[in-house]
């Protein structure tokens, strides 16, 4: 029997989370304070976050344990399988060795409960009661309302008007694990509010969602905010993918020439790639790191990389990213978790030093890449994963096509369950590509804050 | 850190399935021709069947071994999880241990791929190119249309018309995999044409569907028939279940006083429970065996074990089981793999020889365990899977009571991504109990073929 499993046991669950700051040439951008302009200090994050994972943010060590009682909960989908897709290897007849980490496997069906877990427990040692965040396609509100289930931490979830009318079942899975789902823009905040008094008929963005979270967080003392991605200490807890890919990579007695993530926050790809990177770093690995975002919301490829806000209301900090303008409303395609104007900064400043390099996929070639993937493979990605897949599978031939073998690393970040309905519309044939929506960029970038 | 998953490599996946016939103190009831009551013989069922899998349902062998391919692709998902509920059993405040077998970790969602693997496996090595099936709450046909995307076979599935209509994402699974899924009753057979003359608005069954597939493998020499539960071939597939949890039980150094799943055509149970009946039957286990039927629907508790068809229209040999009369159409509740008149032979034989026992649950029951679950462990069962949960639970409640430990082994069949909308009418208080549906199954009874 060829081996295509390569799992590991509940002991080989990684002792400490990765944390690539000190390895890096030069250190990312501090963020800075909005009314100021000068670098956070931790108390002026303190209304939002407990003062463990706003020390992680700034960490400067290298490891960080992860306690126990984490590590316990991963237990039950961790070290999470690293499987050798081989039927889609012999599907694309290319000479390719093809290696998948599969994050969908977690209960909540993405890699999102990484983070999820460490965080309302973190919250829960400082005695936080509630959290309050936001969603997009839903995955991230699914993740922390489970986390908060197994802490016993009540969940407040914005989600995007478009994903709540679009995706009842997303809503039921978070209502079904005791959280309260509100669609956003709402009246339930000033920020929403204003959105709603402007326009009534909004759909809502990521960035409107997260004022409205941080906005709740910040008036009730009980209540603390969590971010799904972008900030350091969310893709360091995701740093268990990558250290666990290592070791199973080494199992399979290969190493990979290419790694592969989708970036919308960035932190599913940093999860896999921070490690490599930091390998790299150490000349231990030779891989290429590559994201991939959508062609409709470029931010890497296309963004400004400098100091904007991480939300539309501008209730946030100023961090040095990749920007396409915080008040920029990406177009309505599948992806909702890429759908984000920004980019996280540690994943830009990578991006920056010339570490790891982006590229684009067009939302047709992501989901045929899926439903090829999943016709070999069996597992239905979502539809943000697709563009992992598609780059992956156009490596794949690109090896083919030089009749050279390459052996090429990805990050299968969640399932499509709760994503049918695009592959319905893609079937219909109801999708399309976009072009680089270059006037609305450059509007918002036009608005950019003069910072520096 | 406690344990709390059992994982085995690869390597471990069975090499043989296990077959209780051999070891039972007498053997099941042969089927009989529906024209002569006479014993089947292997060439009655060629036109549905391919010869190795007739050979299967009637094999006198102990272990049948697993061809190769068919645990080259069983290494996607097994050895399956067997992980302890450690955080359920403090929910309950229990001494009980908790264990589950997860066979939703399968990239289809359930123990359904274990035999669609294995039977469009052996369809294709005799040259099949078309396979005809019916499902009912979806799983099966997922399942199904999977292993044929796998195997390059097309799939036809009959998808029982309510299920069609609530569940549009099951069926946009099967087709993301390439199957043609159609509503049942429909026009495309003389049995759907039949069914839709008297009742145009048919809501179908799985008894009709049946006859549907049947009756367009039956007429077309390139199709055969797949049958997702019931028949012993398929129960034999199943078995890897069990057999994987017995060492996976002897890594957690413990072994179940009471095993638990839950039955509609029986194979899930059958799956975990028939490999440990084959030891309790040598002496080497002691564990109560439990099936877990609906109360409105509760074919082992109520039916009579007697000759029945398999289906509605009358095309499938007679089968000796535990059955509610084929004419029988349970209520709408929302388990609807477990919406089945009849019940799998082999299972029935066991439990008429006394070596397992039935239960029933009520529905609220179920899904107020299900969600208990969740809360705990994170994962969302299938409706039908929540049967099982709910027995556990009460197994572990009644410990308690008795201040005792009980080891308690269940089946968590599938997950329930597909299933929301049961969960969104549970939470909204639209779901209901059902009485034992008394006066429809002693009308259904009375129509029962007079045999032997």
């Amino acid at each position: 029997m060829e081996t295509i499993a390569y799992n590991l046991p509940q002991s080989h669950i990684p002792l400490a989370w990765y944390n690539i700051v000190p390895d890096l040439p030069s250190p990312p951008a501090p963020p800075l304070h909005p009314g100021t302009l000068q670098p956070l200090t931790p108390g002026d994050l303190a209304p939002l976050f407990p003062m463990a994972l706003i020390a992680q943010e700034a960490s400067q060590e290298r490891e960080i344990e992860i306690p126990g009682e984490v590590r316990q909960i991963y237990a039950q989908w961790r070290p999470s399988p690293l499987m050798r897709a081989r039927r889609l290897e012999k599907a694309l007849d290319t000479p390719a060795r093809i290696y998948y980490k599969y994050e969908g496997a977690s209960p909540a069906g993405s890699h999102k409960l990484n983070t999820a877990v460490a965080q309302a427990w973190y919250n829960k040692q400082e005695g936080v009661t509630h959290l309050s965040t936001e969603t997009g396609a839903g995955q991230w509100g699914s993740a922390l309302s489970m986390a908060c289930a197994f802490l016993g931490l009540q969940c407040k979830v914005f989600m995007v008007r478009v994903s709540y009318d679009q995706k009842p079942y997303r809503r039921a899975l978070m209502e079904a694990f005791g959280a309260s789902v509100t669609a956003s823009p709402s009246p339930l905040t000033d920020a929403g509010r204003g959105i709603l008094a402007e326009h009534p008929d909004s759909k809502g963005s990521l960035g409107i969602a997260i004022s409205e979270a941080v906005e709740v967080a910040a008036k009730d003392p009980n209540t603390k905010y969590a971010l799904g991605s972008v900030l350091n200490h969310v893709l360091l807890h995701q740093t268990v993918i990558g250290l666990e890919a290592i070791e199973q990579m080494a199992m399979a007695g290969d190493d990979p020439d290419v790694v592969i993530g989708c970036t919308g926050g960035g932190s599913n790809f940093a999860g896999l790639a921070l490690p490599y990177l930091g390998r790299k770093l150490k000349g231990k690995s030779h891989a290429r790191v590559v994201a991939v975002e959508p062609n409709a919301c470029p931010s890497l490829t296309k963004g400004r990389f400098t100091y904007d806000f991480g939300d539309t209301v501008h209730l946030t900090p100023l961090v040095k990213m990749h920007t396409l303008g915080s008040t920029f409303v990406p177009p309505g395609f599948h992806a909702g978790g890429l759908r984000y104007h920004g980019m996280a900064p540690l994943v830009s400043h990578v991006i920056n030093l010339g570490l790891a390099e982006a590229v684009t996929a067009q939302q047709l070639d992501a989901f045929a890449a899926g439903v090829q993937f999943a016709r070999a493979e069996g597992i239905i990605p979502a539809p943000e994963s697709n563009h992992a897949v598609s780059e992956a599978i156009r490596q794949a031939l690109e090896a083919k096509a030089e009749g050279k073998s390459r052996t090429i690393l990805f990050n299968l970040s969640g399932h499509g369950h709760f994503d049918m309905q695009s592959y319905i519309d893609y079937h219909a044939g109801k999708l399309q590509n976009y072009d680089y929506p270059e006037e609305e960029i450059a509007m918002a970038l036009a608005g950019l804050p003069v910072v520096g």
